[in-house]
């Protein structure tokens, strides 16, 4: 099980960048998305409408507050991987934690995380020490994870497929 | 060469995910940004502020229309690939065109991207074919075209470097 954590979310300012979070957490496989902050249905919504037309058993939750949920994650022995630029290096560490067979919670943040979420995570990991994405980080995390395979997953269960093509937009609906 | 296209930028709602594209290609190995759309010159100035305290050569340019800067680069022998849901493989494409010695336009779109693109295109591509976020896909369409290299990357020449840390923040500032 991958559980993603955002950390903090504003509406209005983050509602984009904590949208495509939750989507690339979905494209990428993980299994859920925790959303903390403030709260927005519409990202819920939003998230719930791909799932149904596109497929997949992906989760969007509420909780106000993240701390008890990262204490609640590790009660029940995940690994908690917060990403930072300032961590060491994804590409070194999941190739050796990646079939551990512990659950993972992804901690995704914003400008400034405060220190007890460093000391609560067993890694603080960045993708490059440069300044970027939380998105492209989660992405290339997430990818370090499955080990490519997500870009290989079909879901069955959606209402549209694409047919992979270089010339134009060709999509299956299912009945 | 690598040059990132980012087509029809809109004031306001796309500044936060313009800002992550440009910090992606930058992060990932692009030599330069290319906004098309409508002029931000923050977005220009915040990216020479991380390539000033970060290290490295990277460019962001504005150019209001973007089917001259296709044409233009087409005509400069630029392979032409274009990011969609609906493309081909990245994973299968990219590895067989890597060390061509072409140097690569990639046009990074919205959501309603008109045909001409689709054809004036090279390789349209694709990262999974689920919605997520183009940022996503940049960063992973640029690994793919990096080979990896790009998370290993060291600028010397920036006013900070970080040393990568499993527990907290370590900046070393450069005189």
């Amino acid at each position: 099980m991958i559980t993603v954590l955002r950390l903090d979310h504003r509406l209005g300012r983050d509602t984009r960048i904590t949208t495509h979070v939750c989507l690339t957490a979905r494209a990428f496989g993980a299994d859920k998305v925790i959303l903390s902050g403030e709260h927005d249905k519409h990202i819920i919504e939003s998230a719930q409408k791909v799932v149904e037309n596109w497929g997949g058993d992906f989760e969007v939750e509420y909780q106000k507050a993240y701390r008890p949920v990262i204490k609640e994650h590790k009660q029940k022995g995940f690994e908690i991987i917060h990403l930072t630029m300032y961590g060491k290096h994804v590409e070194d560490v999941v190739p050796t934690i990646r079939d551990n067979n512990r659950d993972k919670l992804i901690i995704v943040g914003g400008s400034r995380v405060p220190t007890d979420v460093y000391e609560a995570a067993d890694w603080n990991l960045s993708v490059t020490n440069q300044p970027h994405s939380e998105v492209a980080a989660l992405a290339i995390c997430l990818h370090y994870m499955m080990d490519g395979s997500e870009l290989k997953t079909v879901y069955n269960d959606g209402k549209m497929q694409i047919v992979p093509n270089n010339e134009h937009k060709e999509v299956i609906k299912n009945e």
